[in-house]
């Protein structure tokens, strides 16, 4: 039968519902597998709202963050910078009053924070956990750092390489961070803000032990900036914590348990990346036995989201592997495995190892993984 | 800050990678979640290639079967009909062979069988589980049916509301099929063909105890008649099987344990139903304490990718509910429960109860769910 | 060759650029032909911001209109309704200054607007073309509405069918109603708001010559209540102006010359409705000489954006066309004609007509339209 | 009104046709600007069927092109390579004859072709507009090119960067190259098969006066190989002819009219690549009066579905402009100039100069334009 006419009497034509026409009010959740014995926060801790120069109402900001599967955000709008004043009731606390409304409807943690808006050094630093932002409007920027200090606050650099802050062109330590680094009033630093990744925050995160973070920065209603039906997505700072609660949020980041990730890319500690990684991809088989000629077709399934890039570091002898792999998220991809030719020298490596070009343990420094196959060649 | 300005010097500007632009060899699940006791093979068993009236090599079947995440496949082409037949050598076994080659590579269980295309009644049948396809070309078509029979062949009716084989515009339940019902030589129908859905074979099914089949009667390649990218997806045939092997395939079909997936509808006995919607749905907490005034905002989540339709059967005293909500695939949605207004007549209800429109336990019977939440409104 | 092997120094694997990981800052104009001697504005008339109970700084609904390919755009912030007072210096004025800033910089015509937000009657207007909306802060509606009136300005009901304003379920005109258009301060009506059409306004519109509406009355960004990437699209007035000026935009207006375009309908005179589909449709011929047994494929081109749902009225004597066709947007379809079977009783009709179900020239009266082609049926 | 509640007797809830649920048998248009005197033909010359080692029936490849707007194709099928041989009858014209069938009823042109296909050197070649290809299967390569040639055919290397035909890893032109060329028997060459572009050929190309060609190689169903919703789409070759009969295709191919259209990315001589920019892109305004400190925001719409990526050059003296820019397809972007900062040096240029980085007129030389604006910056 090559063609169905429809006939009411005796069929129904079926349609799907047409789900694309709602006001699509839904949580996607980011998936990511979790580390033994935390649960993975996704937080965004760099956000603006009308109460400074940001576009849109603090609750947008829970909302938005409920949608794209976030699990807690920090509303930080600038203390120094309030273009719309003219408008505007001054409370430096009353965002995240408001958007916290939502969030505790909607099971996301808002919390409270500020940033300090100044000239380099030390340039703009947000403070979040606040119990209270207005002591923070002050003239001198360590009367301000101090005030957030003594709230409990954590407190970490933004955009480091912000080009309006460069010192020639260059991305600067400052005299004034070693300063708040030693009397244990810097936390962490954005390693990516927006669409940027700062390599040298990225290596003094390391250097340093502060946190890595990646936050959004967001100004406008969060579709301006990103695609997110095309799988863009706003950066996420992720957080392993004991639990969900805000004073566990809290602990995780004081303990520097936190990773990046940002645009398919995640960026951190190994001992974290390492794990998200083999728990996100299995394989259908734990060995494979190669025949002479013929491919053998190993079935790699990803559950989590981001597209693994697989860049080819040494197969076991005797055995050709793909020089390059990608392992699309929440998909099955396929490795072929083949016999190496005959003539082909054959070294003594046992493992296939390659390195995941988007997961970054320092700068320019992919995670390297063995994936868990046992492959045996044929004879010689 | 309101713009980031990128410097080569200072930053890298995220890109994620451009997956959109390699060519797809992935496997896409279809994402229900499975019964107790069994897997939930999900099969299409009327697929048509050249070595009938199709327009692809046999292979491509079994390809596009791996890629939209089905278990397995039986190749029916055409006994009769043979419009290649000057381009091609005829044998009716040879698609299942040249499909099950690539089918083995990916682990799809491709099934060999044929269509029986005869005038109504009897209709066009398929036979599959076949051991050899050439003796049902005979003259009679009693004979094929015997012939596929001895072979211990699973027989179904195909597309019983085809127009071009009706009576007098209606679906008719001719004394032939009785006759191989009898006989033990009919033991499914198709429910579900292409996009056509047959309330008739539905009734036959359920009365007749008759395996339930969904099947897509593909002739082209899968993306000229279903656009897979949107959500859209070839009708199959859930069988619920006692492991992956052949014959716990077959098994399961001679047991009648199928369900229909088509069109983002779920139809079969709701012994299958009911599990399959209570194991993909969660809510986020157990009971709710409605407020005097404001809402409670449930999320209720969906694990797997059917978007459920709810529409309200009854709420428990005292309680507001949503006339209609829709749970989409993978996602959360919120139920939004309130108290009833102060005047309005309180029944004795207790549970909160939807039909699911989509999902069918009979012609226009959906299914009946009680959401597991105990509600207790506000004392009046 | 089966397969391309990439080699460093012999090729280039192409990429196409990763346009879906840019911030969209892109227009996309809406695709509706030109009626002649006019420019069709796309227009929304019912707006708001953080000003009443938006949730979007002023500015924000600039850029959204200029994204979505809108023309013109009035804010209409509640005079009565001000929830954000707390935090908010109260200014009937001010969004629409501030919105008019970007929208001056993106040529989108931003119109001062107010919502007149009373009890039912008169329910909720809108009065556009304010000079001031200060004096709009009355205590009676009336006074309200003659301060718009005075200034000039177009007023138009909203969502007439609101379900908090019904009467006993219903949709009523009331006195006032009447007592406004008669004195001239009641120009248009709202027959489509958000998702909702109200087929009794629709009626009104036609019986009482008021300009026929369709605005979004969006209170959050876009993105939350539209799913713009898949086709969902806000509501818009279609304004057949003069010129693309504010002053052609106000003499359109008050001559009624409008139209709906919602969900993928046209609604309104068929004087308008008519040439927008004949100048979006195109076929590939002009005559169709039917051989006695093949189908002619003739190719209809649809250069709009709206998929025309067609429906058969009647086709020529000795000609079988479609029962149904879908003409999507931007895309050529084919219309499959055959000569009528022999036996078939042969009618007098020459012209090939269809209804478009999606275009609405009265309640449930859809537009109907002959396709510019000549059929000769083979001789009999 | 912060949200409506539907009611049935007053509205319709409006839902847009759920086209993404039909079997989507539609043209969709290359939006490319034509060029005067010549309509822009999008061709694709290398296409393979289950008649050699493709998978697909041949009438499946005139509606994929169709489908995807093509406007002519060649069937390609390899002489010489026949894996199918068991199962189908051998005869090197009935894939083209198979192919026209539907090609005709769709008008798409279906040319005949072949792939002589033999060691290196000469390679493989195609051999298209024969007549004949039956005389092609020969057992010297000579006599097959001979064949073809004495058929009047338009000859062309493929993939000459094909990894498994290298010397050494190195793409060579061979004498033999050179004797085909000199004998008038080599007429084109593949600078894009598939997703590789192969630069040494787009030298030659220019080097030695052959029609540059981008086919797609195509042997599985496209959708396999390209995810054409995304805007990935096969590679084509533009042919720039006088008509859209095949005298006049032929006619331009040998006068060596044509362009690569290949991800994103058009490859060609500037006669051709120019006017096709010149004529996709319009400015919102002719000329530009800087004021000092604002930015200008000039609207830039491309009405081509490529999305040019534009790169700074130089910019009129005293002018500011953006060092990157995006045109994507079908869209209007924003181009923002400002007056350069008080004591920057001013150059003497007057133009605002763009190298187009996906516009290739020869290897790693991108097409160079200067916008059609006259830009005046503030007094100094």
């Amino acid at each position: 039968m090559n063609k169905l006419i429809a006939l009411a009497a005796a069929l129904v034509v079926l349609a799907a519902s047409a789900l694309a026409h709602e006001a699509p009010r839904w949580r996607k959740a980011i998936a990511l597998p979790e580390l033994p014995g935390y649960v993975t926060l996704k937080c965004d801790f760099h956000i603006h709202t009308v109460f400074s120069d940001g576009l849109v109402w603090p609750t947008v900001r829970a909302e938005e963050a409920w949608r794209e599967g976030l699990d807690a955000i920090a509303i930080t709008d600038h203390i120094e910078h309030q273009p719309h004043k003219a408008d505007m009731v001054k409370n430096h606390n009353r965002a995240h009053q408001i958007a916290k409304g939502l969030g505790d409807e909607l099971k996301v943690l808002v919390v409270a924070g500020s940033e300090i808006t100044r000239a380099m050094p030390p340039g703009h630093l947000n403070a979040i956990f606040l119990t209270n932002a207005t002591p923070l409007e002050t003239e001198l920027w360590r009367d301000a750092i101090d005030a957030a200090h003594q709230q409990g606050a954590f407190i970490f650099w933004n955009h480091p390489g912000w080009e309006r802050q460069l010192s020639n062109g260059v991305v600067r330590w400052h005299p004034e961070h070693t300063e708040l680094l030693e009397a244990g009033k810097l936390h962490g630093i954005e390693v990516v803000n927006g669409r940027a990744y700062y390599p040298e925050a990225h290596r003094w995160a390391l250097e340093k032990n502060l946190a890595l973070l990646s936050n959004s920065d967001i100004h406008q209603p969060m579709h301006m900036d990103y695609q997110l039906h095309t799988g863009d997505h706003r950066p996420v700072t992720l957080v392993f914590a004991r639990d969900r609660s805000p004073a566990a949020l809290k602990e995780a980041l004081f303990a520097r348990r936190t990773a990046v990730y940002a645009a398919n890319r995640l960026i951190g500690r190994a001992e974290y990346l390492r794990p998200i990684f083999e728990r996100s991809v299995t394989l259908d088989r734990p060995t494979v036995k190669l025949p002479p000629r013929k491919a053998v077709l190993v079935q790699v399934s990803n559950a989590s989201e981001v597209a693994y890039q697989l860049e080819l570091v040494a197969a076991p002898a005797g055995c050709t592997a793909p020089a390059r792999l990608t392992l699309p998220g929440q998909r099955t991809a396929l490795l072929e495995l083949k016999a190496a030719p005959p003539n082909t020298p054959v070294g003594d490596g046992t493992a296939l190892t390659y390195r995941v070009a988007n997961l970054l343990v320092a700068p320019d420094q992919p995670l390297v993984v063995n994936l868990p196959l046992t492959i045996t060649p044929p004879a010689r």
